[in-house]
């Protein structure tokens, strides 16, 4: 049983010790706080009272040395550079669930993130923490950046497409549906419930921080800057991303090439579901849970192809990804703890 | 005064009998049902009880001839088709709220629908209902086809740029997202609450009929056929729809003149409203109201044009609008019924 | 047209505005902020954008004694006394749609709202602003206060029966379920989307506030105190309160008369319908209208009667019943601006 | 690993194969359905695909007797009984979540089902499936009647404080309110999205099946028939119910009792958690799982006291108990299977 603290208390750390509690092999001993010092968890997350006695804890990184094996990190962006590279000195494996360490190049981090990166000589040791695209280099890393959950929803179903050549590089169009938990638990007009319900809306249009980290991701699958536009929407619901991406053929492939790259590419992944033709996913089959389901569009005629994938924001887009990282690390069986069915409807 | 008579008791004919109640000029004297015969109006639509003392009639179009001056239709598709054409020969203007006089290729029609067109010839005699496009024709046409919600929210955006010779006339992307009143009031699983709420999805990949319909306006607009993908999505709401449209600007374009166009065709509009830089729509801005507003993201680096389109899909996107054409068809003030304010929040 | 001011710039000055636009004898011509001093009316709520072009003012009451005949005031508890008694002085008409003159024992004020009342001098001159129960003495008055949304659900049905004698004055029980803009538009956890979306709660167990307004009007309906528990619920939805109450007959009353009583106390009022038998109402019925619906069911076997009631609570709830009464204090016809029918669905 | 067999594929159905796929001895091996004969579950319910490959059979008792150890029953009222029958016959234990041997007296379950009972023999048979109150009668039994799921939500805080003496027998109210889940998969227009989603309302007054089978179980704890009254709400969400009991302290009786009574009894209970003075639930903090968590309001001045209770419908109110009981039938750890965490937020 290894040890495991989780700095912050956000949502995304309701989540880790929503699937810790089911995990046979990593216990949360520590979780810490800013706002509830001294609060039992089980107060603050009802939800979890009958399974945790843990109380919030100030942050105290010689504490967490001493009394941890490895570190989630939950927190919003900036917060955890110096964090994580004093526990890396001391050999405590981390896996960042914020944006700290997702982008290699710092000024882009800088000019969307609007602050500096206090360390970018750690940037070198973080692995971009996507399992199935990922796994050798996840398995033997100090650092884990845990992907953004937009990022995540678009890059496992179109890297594999442009890694076989299959699609154009240009004119890549990402147009992405998240629910509000996405937005965290911090009071703003915009997760007021009146000011959601009922209504849809597109934000950041041009401007959304997961952009440059999906393109980074897909420059890479495809060995070369790609040209993409990243447009997340606000669904009125709790949880789950829907994300619809449009490509495009290259001259001479077949749509059916779509269909039969991502088949072999994820035959052997549990968490990544290619649905049959004609199905595209719902997000209600994956609610709480770590999976991405992929449906498939594609037409020889037009050479349009749209792929729609769905994953829960707070699961495969965040916690349980960190897990299933967490587990790679530790050298435990990747999808410890994460097992558990979705909740329908 | 004039006497207006609605065939069908769906959630559209609802929303016309809640705008009559405020319309000076026009009132609900019949309304017809299969389902709900012989009861009053105001048991099937509680909401109504205190304005009207309407009972469902059966569809009896000799007894409509004789009492109403002029007729919404508000029925599934195929059902319009002879009662317009026996209507029309009696000399009642109508307003058609289904699909059956939309498309003037009756072959598309008929591959889309997967009926057969039982008058084609009276395709001529329809004219496309969007006021803000094509207000003259309408107000000398006897059958007005009220355009599908969807490509309402498409055309009117998209339509001016392409006029003006500004974007490309291949690759439009228009990815729409709607509330669920849009599937009407028929019971069907995708329709019960359980199956949308906390759930989103995207549906009719490739075949949805509206497609054809904007694909006619967009190519009528350009002057030739355009190339473009429609991707519907399901909200977990009742009413709303907001379009982002993909497009990109042609070669010596600039990305100011895509405002500017827009501005100068709706400047005298009431029912669209261009909206400031920076800013797009959410579709709470327009519950309820027969108002269209459109954000604008244009960038000269790329060329993309991002178009945010948002309407109430029973009001601007079905209801709202055939009392507008009716408006029209008739002389009076465009406006008359429509000015009431959205419910927010 | 009588020059409006309106003081707060929340959701119930929204829903003013809203449905001031289409009153054809009241103008807005002033509305007073503390957040968004400098804003156009139609940025802070662009539902409004086309009809009104009002920059949000500091509250200056000299400016709007002279240039408006009446107000409301639509600000948190505490604020409005001074204002309301500077404006009484001045001979403007006033409308509290707060909580300041609502309860006539000014202890009971200062315990249930913990601030001290700064003039309870001026309770005496307001009245209890019901029309339906109180409408003469509104029509002479200079002070209005607009009774909460939780009361006017529960009085309105309760109130005749016991004024008629006819059910217990011990042991009434009202359970009350409401959306969420009874809350307002303040950042708070308790009205987050998350918090609130796909669940439910009851809050403020025998200690809300508007248990002893509640008992207040019942027990002067009595014409004694009467003994009732008041319960609120959060209900995920925007807009809407159903209030469940649970009465018991006096001795050798007969079930048949509660419906007797309340159809012939409310056989006259445009805005209170009591149903037929075996309805109860939704608060869909009510979306965005100032109606309130009376669903009855009651017993001779056990002498049980449950009145469900439903309203909008910015609208008969709080807006719409403001502007009723001011029509009265004004001598307007009293649903001047309030025939709009409601939403469906 | 026991084989079991689930009768029916609704809601419950599959919430059963939920929990069961991540419980340890109990292996589902068949599902019978009506109309999904041939289809793979996982294309029923795709979020069950990774970890089921069952085909939905047709009924077939034979088969089920041969391959099973087993049984669930999952079906509307009425068909139970003759299927009970025979596999009792054959030795198979059953737990049935419909209501067919809920009510031990025939009259009262013919007068609310309106539908004949077919083996009244079989009702002393049935032990009605409370573990908390009836865990040892469980434990020996064939058929089980799993409860209601507005009756679990009920009897359970309430039956304690008949047992103990402390409140009275008359005037008990219990107001429930349930999200949509709870009135199944079937197609009704009171389950479409657009009738549910933004509305609230009460159903059933004075005539909901619940109500005899609340009251028989209340006046088995009573020891004396009890009065009361059952009314239940429907809220736009898909699961959860919270139930408000109003009481009455009986003469003498203190109000601290009633926590000192409901803790005693649930101390030793994971599946009841009795919350702190104060706190009341909230149906998210047991959203998909097998607890139900309690909140008391008890007040010595007035006799008044409150409970609110908190559950899953689907869960500790129908599959998750049922999964409980046949724990408890079968000799295995009560918990088995019912261990996951809820969802939150």
């Amino acid at each position: 049983m290894y040890k495991i603290g989780i700095i912050g208390d956000g949502y995304t750390a309701a989540e880790l010790l929503r699937l810790l509690a089911g995990h046979d092999e990593l216990q949360a001993v520590m979780i810490s706080s800013t706002e509830n010092i001294g609060k039992n968890i089980g107060d603050v997350y009802p939800h979890l009272r009958a399974y945790y006695n843990l109380v919030c804890q100030p942050t105290d990184l010689e504490q967490i040395k001493k009394s941890c094996e490895a570190v989630f990190l939950a927190l919003p962006h900036g917060l955890s550079v110096p964090m994580v590279k004093d526990l890396f000195g001391a050999g405590i494996k981390c896996v960042d669930l914020g944006a700290d360490f997702r982008l290699q190049d710092v000024n882009t981090y800088q000019k969307y993130y609007e602050t500096r990166h206090e360390a970018p000589e750690m940037l070198a040791q973080a692995v971009y923490g996507l399992p199935e695209l990922n796994r050798e280099a996840i398995k033997t890393s100090q650092i884990v950046a845990n992907p953004g959950c937009f990022p995540t929803s678009a890059i496992l179903p179109i890297a594999p497409l442009l890694e076989a050549g299959l699609i154009e590089h240009q004119g890549i169009i990402i147009d992405s549906k998240s629910g509000v938990s996405g937005a965290g638990k911090a009071l703003k007009a915009s997760s007021h419930f009146c000011e959601v319900n009922e209504g849809f809306k597109a934000y950041g249009l041009g401007t959304h921080r997961h952009g440059p980290e999906i393109a980074q991701e897909l420059s890479r699958a495809a060995g070369e800057k790609v040209e993409m536009i990243f447009t997340p929407h606000l669904v009125p619901m709790n949880r789950g991303i829907l994300t619809t991406c449009y490509l495009r053929l290259r001259p001479g492939q077949k749509a059916a090439q779509v269909r039969e790259v991502l088949l072999e590419k994820y035959q052997a992944e549990l968490f990544v579901q290619v649905l049959e033709e004609g199905v595209t996913p719902n997000t209600k089959w994956v609610y709480g849970t770590n999976f991405l389901y992929i449906g498939i569009y594609a037409d020889d005629d037009t050479g349009n192809v749209i792929l729609v994938s769905a994953l829960d924001n707070l699961c495969k887009g965040a916690s349980g990804q960190a897990i299933q990282n967490m587990n790679l690390m530790l050298g435990l069986e990747e999808s410890q703890g994460l097992r558990g069915l979705g909740i329908y409807p």
